[in-house]
């Protein structure tokens, strides 16, 4: 039996989807046809790479796109480009499209739908946000646009609205390229997924760069110029010129569609799906990807995570199932790595409000190391901040700001944390030491050991109860 | 009441043991009273670091030293170099010891006794291993002598006996130094901590540097020239000109003394101690570091692992519980990393012959990929080899070879291992993605994933059974 699927969106999620659902039904005998819809000029392609393709780090668009529609359709997928998926019967078991070339409209029916609709930017709610000038860069289309902009308005002044992962990273473009650069950011500190203690490390590496920072500033207006375009950002009841900016508020899911045909949304307006990617309570229907929310595994309640490295994981994890495997989607613990020139930042698990929110107590623990032994060549100084469960001594949540050779470190902590293990045995766990990759005590292991002290009473009582303490150990 | 601790070697483990002691009981309101003998003529230095030293890579040898004499006698331990243990009287609860410089003898009674006598390297059992040019490289006085040499004599060519961590480093340093190498070794690939095909991995990129690696060749005898020191090496039936030696084939615990006082050895020859670091069956006797046999947690027996970084955690517990605290050394996974020149090599958990001798089943997965996003500047190639139980998908071990920013990555597969993970579910697990730090699948995920597959079928039967199969999915 011929069953059909029809995938909407061509991006990582959907296009993993749907080559593992191909590959597991023909490993098995089974009949799949596959019709993705992709209402855009690209399919799977790094998202994450486009702020260092505007830098000119790397090159674009082609070299970030890691499969052609070409090299899709020769897997056996009928990719159909610049197909906007417009309605979805859920009932009738059809997908009514409209070709954006053409204009006209056709219908297809499916046995399974897979929803991989993606994410948009968020844009501020204030007068001039849709001003030339003003760009977000979510897709290589935007970076397309962007990069004309400054190409043929060779802009001095960015203005970059926002401090988290895309604003970082887009403040570090727009550097590299040459241009006086500014952040505006509503928050105390930058980098709000970071506790404000690591993000005002943050905000003082930045500035040191040449960056103007300028915090609890939030957006009031897009100024425009003679010419019609952006020439200033109002701000915290400022002005800051700019010849260019660029939106870095996040993304949210989008879900028109889902929610016209009557799916599920969670509180974050993403799809509600089950751990095989399949949206609760509709058989035959599936989703992954930036339109879904995800399972928070430290708080034990839903997320919203839109990154590259969960659709990956997810649309692989859909299609085993689509093609009649079996495999599950674990949920997430919030790891998230970026870097800003030189400075690199990490975190994973909760910060201290997240564990505040989720009633637990906690103590924390901040230690400052290096990447390497102190007296081997290109050492770093490196944080490292941890949040311990009091009394378990349950690993939280962890945070990584340092220079070259820090962040990835997060992954230890992330793979303790996902175990559940404690501070006091993480300080004990067999870590690879050699002068070149380490002090003989890893940075990982000082802090977890910090935090133990601390819980056990090895530290003084004033330094439990929330309080942080630093430690100069490398 | 005064108790006194008698500390036997006065590097890092004893002088871990001996700071946290003196910490803890302070804590504690006990009364300890430390006096540490050593024999040398240094204290808490970094063994690891010498390599980098007679590389001119790092200075030393003070800038290898982390504590002096004079730092540890501020911290109130009595210490006295140039002292040598020349016996322990358990019954009686007597060091008798040397003054090495005076020559004069003495007896020191105690209330506690620790033994941090180190490591030993091993010297060939063959004819001119004594001969002047021919040098082991374990305490910082081999270093000067190693470097003193050279300044002396100018030598061009340098053979390196053994390809293991210490041969491979040692390698390093002399090609930096601009002497042609040759590297000696009697197994059949270089980094025998390693599977064969990974160990032949190095021996091609060492090549590829200029160093001369032969293979199989087990040396015969070092030979004297006119001048009585050496001026080659007979290995495997071949000569090979050299000018200096350096000996990388290994250490053996100093335990002599133990033994004489009758205190329990295991296979290794090291000193056996439960988790508190007290030596088995003895009261009031504790030992740590080099000198020690630790605890494989994955095969559950007893192994030899002489490194700084255990060495760390054992002194550390030891003088937490001699302080009257609580502290348990978990035992090792056998973790450990390396580089020569620019090419990483680490390896946790088993090999395949570990696996074997251990009697389990298992698979193998070898996959290749790169340290940052493929199209990111700067990226290295890499490999990561698993191995998983069969049928469980318990990861058993895992080794990597690659180029800079690879090796360090082992640190989350020994947490992944330590807690007795799946390859299955650690191909799920959240690690941090951002093109300048990984592919969007991290190398340890695409290698977990691979071993899973060929677990559950999804690749072709041929390829289970401990055959390997390689990835080139990035």
């Amino acid at each position: 039996m011929l069953e059909r699927v029809v995938v909407i969106g061509a991006d990582t999620a959907g296009m993993s989807a749907a080559s593992q659902a191909l590959r597991v039904a023909e490993r098995r005998g089974r009949n799949l046809e596959v019709v993705a819809l992709e209402r855009g000029h690209w399919t799977s392609y790094s998202a994450c790479g486009i702020p260092y393709w505007v830098a000119g780090t790397v090159d674009g668009p082609d070299a970030l796109v890691a499969r052609t529609p070409a090299e899709h359709r020769e897997n056996g997928i009928d990719l159909r480009m610049r197909t906007e998926a417009v309605a979805v019967d859920l009932d009738g078991r059809t997908v009514e499209y409209q070709d954006l070339e053409s204009g006209r409209h056709g219908t297809l029916p499916f046995d399974h739908l897979v929803l991989a609709t993606g994410a948009e930017p968020v844009r501020p709610d204030v007068p001039g946000a849709d001003l030339p000038g003003v760009h977000g860069v979510e897709t290589l289309d935007d970076g397309a646009a962007l990069l004309d902009r400054m190409a043929e308005h060779e802009p001095r002044r960015a203005v970059v609205v926002g401090g988290g992962y895309i604003g970082i990273e887009m403040a570090e473009a727009m550097v590299v390229r040459g241009l006086e650069v500014t952040v505006v950011d509503k928050a105390a500190e930058p980098m709000s997924t970071l506790d404000p203690d690591l993000g005002r490390q943050v905000h003082d590496a930045m500035e040191g760069m040449g960056i103007v920072v300028e915090t609890e500033t939030p957006v009031e207006a897009f100024e425009a110029g003679d010419d019609g375009a952006v020439r200033a950002v109002a701000a915290g009841g400022r002005s800051y010129d700019a010849d260019i900016v660029v939106l870095g508020i996040g993304v949210r899911p989008t879900t028109k569609l889902a929610a016209a045909a009557g799916l599920p949304l969670g509180g974050f307006g993403g799809l509600r799906v089950d751990d095989r990617m399949r949206v609760q309570g509709h058989d035959g229907v599936w989703a992954a990807g930036d339109c879904v929310e995800s399972y928070d595994r430290v708080v034990k309640s839903w997320a919203y995570v839109p990154l590259g490295t969960h659709a990956n994981k997810q649309g692989r994890v859909l299609g085993t199932n689509l093609g009649g495997g079996d495999a599950a989607f674990p949920g997430v613990v919030r790891t998230a790595i970026s870097k800003v020139c030189d400075l690199e930042v990490a975190r994973t698990g909760l910060r201290e409000v997240d564990a505040g929110m989720a009633g637990l107590a906690y103590v924390t623990a901040t230690i400052e190391s290096t990447t390497r032994a102190g007296y081997f060549p290109g050492t770093k100084p490196m944080t490292i901040k941890v949040l311990a469960e009091d009394p378990s001594g349950r690993l939280l949540g962890a945070q990584i700001v340092g220079r070259q050779g820090s962040a990835k470190r997060v992954d230890a902590l992330a793979i303790a944390l996902w175990n559940e293990m404690t501070v006091s045995d993480l300080a004990m766990v067999d870590l690879a030491y050699a002068p070149p990759f380490s002090p003989v005590w890893d940075p990982v292991l000082i802090a977890a050991r910090k935090a133990a002290e601390i819980l056990t009473g090895g530290e003084t009582a004033s330094q439990r109860s929330n309080s942080s303490v630093r430690d100069a150990t490398s």
